[in-house]
């Protein structure tokens, strides 16, 4: 199969508009995907003619919503390779995820003086979860550092590991410097050393095959709005010996087995770590934007971004006014960067949307890493697997329009 | 304006389904309700159009994305009369709004042997983030019966409050038997004695116009799917003086100031208590369901469900082989019953199925008040603002073929 691109984004109906009369050019990925038409239709066929609550009516609308929205779940635990259904938690996203973690997991079995071991650069979704544990509880945060080239050995992290290390929280894919993390090892040494390892898997589950098998770790969590899926859908990936070791985080209906006025007990997993209604026409959205996915092929998605990513690192480079944070080799097409002189993250994207090009400026949710570079703030252009070089030459353009501007 | 239903059920595309061969009667709103096409095509339309991330862009669609998410807090302020758009925070649900009351506000607040007030006919979504408190911090639930008919006199709740009492989290209306709470009273006296009042109105504000400054409670939760509106959406009414008692729940983008190594400081309400990206489509239908129920006005929506209630009540009770459970004086139309003789609820609405009726069958998520009743299920019929007399007709046409097969 060849990856058709043009044909590509014709799925996608907001990539035909323009933005201040130009044609959008979105870069933003990163922040958030769009939405191709099958994803947009599913919810709206689902509201428009089998819409009900799930799991909890015998009528035949809630035995049909329960079916489309538990399948989801198979396609979820083939999408990551997980072992078992069951292992696979319905979120609205990794925040949620890494907040079950923390308060499901974390919270239960960490005390005082225990320490988590963190990368500089992880997104503040798998920060300040942690920081919750060190305010309340004198949990001890540890940091690694990323390398200058914004990669990171794993042998680096193994080495930070310490007697008090209980749990290891990394990005499988900087949102930022687009830096890939070899987690393989890292969790096969927490594993032997029987310390829990939580993988940030927002942005690499978007463009990579992941198969959380391989990599040996204990939760990955995704986020659907990111994977081309609708808002507040999501996943967390949790291997069945830590779901053992877990409470549950959400109180509500679907998690309990039985309520009493002075007793209370739990459901099995999933649904343990699953409360109340839950974002049923989201899912069904998610797991139609993952078949969408699988259907075009991992692999070649990857293909194409990398295709993207080395052809907008060789014309980024041509742009010596111009420093990008981040060239770990095999990065992937997230590039972060500032502009010499007096062109602010905020200016720069500015300027760029007048050309119709999206991209985003701030800390991106990861100051300790603007701290680790010594940047308030950058702009970002992160690319998707309907974007094209001809999009990465409308980006050049408009970085030298604002350089012009700028300098 | 006169209430026009027909017009109205023209406006869902559902309702002009069949099931079974037969016109879909859907009498089970109380654990979802249907949308309207305006709400379905805002969703599309945003996700075809307009999409983006909302905060953190200055790109036009994150400007966009971000100024109609962020109206619909004032739709809410208005909807639920509350002072301010600040003590408005966005949730999934009103599972996720008690949770966010129990990890944020109570387990702050509350040590051992403190009291939580509640009712025997709560939802399991104000029951078990309780029990949570209950089994990690040692705090007592006391509970308060309701009466044989199903109400509950504000008097036998302000009774009940004890020298311990800290927390009263009651509903406003009962899912299962539509009883009422007469709330301001009970709020007041809790304001007296300085006792948070945590208040379900999942279903309330979806019935009857609901004004948080006139019932004087603390927190007031309302679920987005039972509002007409997308799943996993919602919103948790918080007084501005509670939040500033309050930890943040869950941790991660958009509720942080400041992220460093070993320091952190939040953000300030609403955003204080939302992380990560949010439900930025569903919150944004939730706007418009709210505005379509705005139109038609709540004052009219509740005179047309009195009216449907009246009804209904009057042919169940007509039907002596029938047990409705609840008859408080201006209940909701929402009516659980049992049958006498071998027909389980389940089977009941099997049966009903087989008509095009859709009712719910099961403990509806409140086992205690099962429990209080003496049955193990009931089956449930629950009333919209686009059902009919009609509907009440062909619902006691299928309950009498349910009785004569089971009788």
């Amino acid at each position: 199969m060849t990856y058709d691109v043009d044909a590509i984004r014709k799925d996608f109906p907001i990539l035909s508009r323009t933005v201040n009369g130009k044609p959008l050019v979105y870069l933003d990925n990163g922040a958030s995907a769009q939405k191709p038409r099958v994803v947009i239709d599913a919810i709206s066929d689902f509201y428009a003619n089998e819409y009900a609550n799930v799991h909890r009516g015998l009528h035949t609308l809630s035995g049909i919503a329960t079916d489309k929205y538990e399948a989801v779940r198979e396609t979820i635990r083939a999408f990551l390779n997980a072992k078992a259904e069951e292992e696979i938690i319905f979120t609205t996203g990794s925040t949620m995820g890494f907040n079950l973690i923390a308060y499901g997991w974390a919270m239960e079995n960490l005390k005082e003086g225990d320490e988590i071991l963190l990368s500089v650069m992880e997104h503040h979704a798998n920060i300040v979860p942690w920081h919750f544990l060190r305010e309340r509880m004198g949990v001890k945060l540890r940091w690694v550092d990323v390398a200058l080239d914004g990669s990171l050995d794993p042998r680096t992290v193994i080495n930070a590991i310490g007697p008090d290390t209980k749990l290891i929280a990394l990005t499988h894919l900087s949102n930022v410097l687009g830096t890939v993390v070899d987690i393989a090892p890292i969790a096969a040494e927490a594993r032997k050393r029987g310390i829990a390892t939580a993988i940030d898997g927002s942005q690499a589950a978007v463009h990579m095959p992941v198969d959380v098998q391989a990599l040996g770790c204990d939760f990955y969590c995704i986020t659907g709005h990111k994977l081309y899926g609708p808002s507040a859908s999501g996943a967390v990936y949790i291997r069945a010996d830590r779901q053992a070791e877990m409470r549950p985080f959400m109180g509500g209906g679907d998690m309990i087995r039985t309520v009493a006025k002075d007793e209370i007990t739990y459901n099995d997993p999933p649904h343990k770590f699953e409360a109340g209604t839950p974002g049923i026409a989201q899912m069904i959205g998610l797991g139609v934007a993952l078949d969408y996915m699988t259907a075009l092929g991992m692999e070649n998605i990857a293909a194409h971004e990398a295709q993207l990513a080395a052809y907008a690192q060789d014309r980024l480079t041509g742009l010596n006014w111009l420093n990008v944070q981040g060239h770990a080799p095999g990065k992937a097409a997230i590039f972060s960067f500032t502009m010499e002189g007096a062109g602010h993250a905020h200016d720069i994207s500015t300027v760029l949307d007048q050309k119709g090009v999206a991209v985003r400026a701030g800390h991106h949710c990861c100051q300790p890493l603007m701290v680790h570079f010594d940047v308030p703030a950058t702009a970002r252009a992160s690319f998707g697997l309907y974007n094209t070089t001809d999009e990465v030459d409308a980006l050049i353009d408009a970085l030298e329009t604002c350089h012009r501007l700028f300098a």
